[in-house]
């Protein structure tokens, strides 16, 4: 998918949610845990509901390799269902990957050609030869870190160089030059505020992945007042807010609700800072 | 296992060597793979011709999700086989994981609950509750990435802060406070060469898992000199050189062979540094 298609997407749908799957089987509905394939049939359902009101999922692989090999196949059976449902949302998983060149390019493998989503994030701390090899499939993404959403995103990220550069913006300053906006994207959280300023200054025109709206507890209307651009350039995630939005029978249909409800303010939002 | 066992199995094999089962479907002996399970039965031959040589395997998931279910399988069969007929080998999954909290249960759930390693290498990107839900396993192992073997190392772990502090100095500062010498190791690469002494001067009683001997052009002489502490303090993992060392039926005993050939190094190293 090119970032044109995205964009079109976002426009047709006035949303710019990517719904996160970050699916715990001691979390779902009990009355699932007796099917065959509780984890899929959870995800199935809340992808059905949820569809009209995001332009995108994402998988945190986490969540599925708990379970093994159970889980793995989870996993692949849920992207395959998106693909073939809903050919038009955008996929990440979301595995935070990254090592030396020729272990990359097993990665990048997995992600893009066996799995076939359409992006992957990326951890940097490894430097450019780590992540040069997932940008070597034409129309797929890498989703680099730079700010996250976290606490601990204090103890490195925003620490400081003799220049008083903070190392995220080192990360998206070097990092820029290793990849198109039409192919790289990076996170950062929405709990980070203010910080889409300085974030905006040295990526104007990439996309910008944004999890923590929600239980994380960042401003959905403070992430689009500094960081939305002329094609949107954000994909908000929210995750155990929609997914975990009810626990009985009709779990689904509370989910669809609370996606609707955050696709109206991000409408919203569109009509005010695009 | 604790630092003191594994302090024994080296004193008692006179090796610190880890053998890295980054296994290729690619590039494993051709006659394997009309088998059934051909990347499980390469693993069991060379863990069986090189485990007298070596105190430790580790595994880097990229090569086994690659092959997606199969890939899965096959990692989890070969811990399996470790943890069964040699016990006293410390397993390494080379995951370079690392997310909030969370997620970062789900992810030491799945390593120390599930697949039963002994220990996962980490990013330290995202900071100290990133990390911790790792640490909540007693004789469970954290090893940290700090500075890597390589090139991409330059990009930001050998840049400076204010203090003229490197980025991997910092990393080893800030985090030795989350975890004793019990639970924490740190991959340092063995190019990386005199930057050893940096290393230890932050962190002289932990651990350090040495990449980068053999096909990446480490040097095992320098990694000692500057990085043998008085329990030896290192692992140093070869992977490629070993498990290639031969490509038709003798395969095993080519790469046992190979171990053997750095085991006796080491002897050497350990006698003139320990």
């Amino acid at each position: 998918m090119t970032k044109k298609q995205l964009f079109e997407q976002i426009q047709k749908k006035q949303s710019f949610l990517c719904v996160g799957l970050d699916s715990d089987i001691d979390k779902i509905p009990e009355h699932l845990l007796g099917g065959e394939d509780p984890l899929y049939t959870f995800n199935k359902d809340i992808i059905d509901s949820t569809s009209p009101w995001c332009v995108s999922y994402k998988l945190n692989l986490a969540f599925y390799e708990c379970l093994g090999l159970k889980g793995w196949h989870a996993f692949e059976k849920t992207v395959a269902y998106i693909r073939q449902r809903y050919p038009n949302h955008f996929i990440i998983a979301d595995a935070k990957r990254g090592d030396i060149g020729n272990t990359s390019e097993m990665y990048a493998r997995s992600f893009f050609n066996e799995l076939k989503v359409n992006a992957v994030t990326i951890s940097p701390y490894m430097g450019e030869d780590s992540v040069k090899p997932f940008l070597c499939y034409p129309n797929h993404w890498v989703i680099l870190l730079a700010l996250t959403s976290n606490k601990g995103s204090e103890d490195f990220q925003l620490t400081t160089d003799s220049d008083g550069e903070y190392l995220f913006e080192k990360v998206l300053r070097v990092s820029e030059k290793w990849a198109t906006d039409e192919q790289m994207m990076y996170v950062v959280g929405a709990t980070q505020g203010k910080l889409f300023k300085k974030v905006r200054t040295i990526v104007p025109n990439h996309f910008l992945l944004v999890p923590g709206v929600g239980i994380q507890g960042g401003s959905l209307e403070e992430v689009c007042r500094y960081g939305m651009n002329s094609q949107c350039g954000l994909l908000v995630n929210s995750s155990r807010s929609i997914i975990y939005a009810g626990n009985d029978d009709e779990f689904a249909e509370a989910a669809g609700r609370e996606a609707r409800k955050l696709q109206l303010e991000m409408k919203e939002m569109l009509d005010k800072y695009l």
